[in-house]
């Protein structure tokens, strides 16, 4: 048995009397790079709504190309220790864990955390080990794994999954490789739009004064210091609130950013769904498939609706798609596609067969 | 009398018996972030072709917002005394010093580095301080500050100057604030291409193969992983030459990326004229003014030219454009705008007038 620093994560196995194993539970954990979610779901079906959680853990990053395999193992052992201790369960309750974690892209890095899993659970737990991606579509479908999810805040990415287990993506390259329909890709082109008014290369627009004043500056030259002061791809993004509003005070040059990136977003969900023909085996078919929508610059809109856009944009091509706006956070939906994975299993070891939850679909 | 780590930087001059001190000489230097040079010519005129270059010295980085003031100060004093040095002059011989470096945008940065020479030269010396575009512009104008200068490499600028003092610039603010039409530009838009015609985005294109054959890499998702290892702009730039060699060999993303380059290059010269009326008082009108084309990304070309294109561009619009490529190096360019300096002060103190070398216009 594996022991890190902190040599006392699975200590409270010995110390508290552990709960009931029972029917056990399972363990979701939604990775990123900003922080790390793990939450704890009875292993036993059907399940009620409202769901019933068990616990629930927050950890920091989990994303081995940020902070090094080290870290990452560390982080999501202690949030998977630390919901487990919460719910008063051992290891021995779990039946499946699912690990959705951001930087997790070939089978090599799924094969390593597979290993120090098997390292700490006993050997009859079911794993499922992806990028977190998955935790953000089945936060949509509550743990059915099909359909595409279009992931939007300060990076895009759009991922889809056929019932029989084919997997593809989108974009998701990060800014340099042309993510422009993310909250990066928007705020970059509004600041560029900013430099070509003042220079001369393009129109005036409303952009200048209200993210000059945002940021407390006095002219656009002023901009080029805060851009490079720090390289912090989410500090740009958090420039997309004002594109919006400037584009509801009826900016063109604002405007035109907006529907350009609404075309990027649908682009990445179109391929997606075409070379997974969820539309059906016709091109461009007519077949209905989920559509999970995420991330803050799907959301956080008014009047300048990005993600009712995108939709539009998708129905236009593939009438089919049905949008989501998930209502559970993606531990939930890790967990809830550990519990299908559970009930799965049990039912090919002919144990017994369960209700999956509800799939709710908002338009 | 300011002394850095290495003291002896002047020693030279108590050891040397100076060279005569007569007509004396004059300092270019072009400071750049790669490397520093420093031209010493003589001081008295007219110059002769091909041109007295007295002697030459290369150092690092002086651009102070790579590497800091002090770093940027000693890398400036060095080149200059070790020109000096192998002249056989001291500074007291020195009439006019023409310093052209990177990273100089604002009156407070030509404020502290005139202060700095001012400590370091006899009083009667004429200072000019001033960002590199301007020994990019001489070297093409042998000298004359009037007319624009694009250089695009890595990254690109335009920058213009009128003959009563006015300047302009326009682009120059990095990539992300949108100069699509530097190297950096070229080359993204070309890895963004290949990512796209990988997901499914966009149309195949020839430029995956040539890219990945280049860069030893068997997967586009491979890029993902090349593109963030090292943040250098220049590495990122250096896949230029495959975008033109692609394009080239009739492939069309590859020609749509180029001729949208050429575009914003274009756009930038287009601005900065319209901006300082270089073409003549009535908007758009056709006077001459030189263009001085300079950087990898304009002289690099075969078949397909991006130099020629930009001033065919251009042309359209301001068929007074006389394109230069220059046939010295910036270095040479900023001693002449010490020269050009020094006969007019000369000049307007009676002393004697001098000819201007002669402008050397190519097609």
């Amino acid at each position: 048995m594996k022991r890190y620093r902190n040599g006392e994560i699975w200590d409270f196995e010995s110390q508290a009397p552990p709960g009931s194993v029972g029917a056990g539970v399972v363990l979701g954990v939604d990775g990123g790079t900003t922080s790390t979610v793990c939450v704890c779901l009875p292993a036993s079906g059907p399940l009620p709504e409202p769901l019933p959680i068990l616990s629930r853990a927050v950890g920091g990053c989990s994303n081995h190309n940020s902070v090094g395999e080290n870290a990452a193992k560390e982080t999501l052992e202690e949030v998977m220790a630390e919901a487990l201790s919460k719910a008063c369960y051992s290891r021995s309750a779990v039946r499946a864990v699912c690990l959705s974690v951001s930087g997790v892209n070939h089978p090599t890095d799924q094969q390593r955390i597979l290993e120090w899993l098997r390292d700490i659970f006993p050997t009859h737990v079911t794993f499922y080990v992806e990028n977190d991606a998955v935790a953000a579509m089945a936060s949509g479908t509550m743990g059915k794994l099909h359909g595409c999810v279009l992931i939007a805040g300060t990076g895009t990415i759009a991922y889809g999954f056929t019932e029989d287990g084919k997997e593809a993506r989108a974009a998701g390259a990060g800014p340099v490789l042309g993510d422009w329909g993310s909250g990066y890709g928007i705020a970059a082109q509004a600041l560029t739009a900013v430099m070509k008014a003042h220079d001369g290369r393009g129109p005036q627009t409303k952009l200048t004064k209200n993210i000059l004043e945002l940021l407390n500056l006095s002219s656009p030259d002023e901009l080029i210091g805060w851009t490079y002061a720090d390289p912090s791809w989410a500090r740009i993004a958090a420039l997309v609130p004002t594109v919006v509003s400037t584009a509801e005070g009826g900016d063109e040059v604002a405007n035109k950013i907006l529907y350009d990136s609404v075309q990027e977003l649908a682009d990445s969900v179109i391929a997606v769904v075409r070379r997974l023909r969820l539309c059906g085996e016709v091109a461009d078919g007519k077949e209905t498939f989920p559509l999970v929508m995420v991330g803050g610059v799907l959301e956080a809109n008014k009047r300048w609706d990005i993600g009712k856009e995108v939709v539009k944009c998708i129905s236009k091509v593939f009438p089919g798609a049905l949008p989501i706006r998930p209502e559970v956070e993606p531990a939930v939906g890790a967990a809830l596609v550990a519990w299908n994975r559970y009930q799965y299993t049990s039912e090919c070891n002919g144990v017994r067969e369960a209700d999956s939850p509800r799939i709710s679909v908002v338009q």
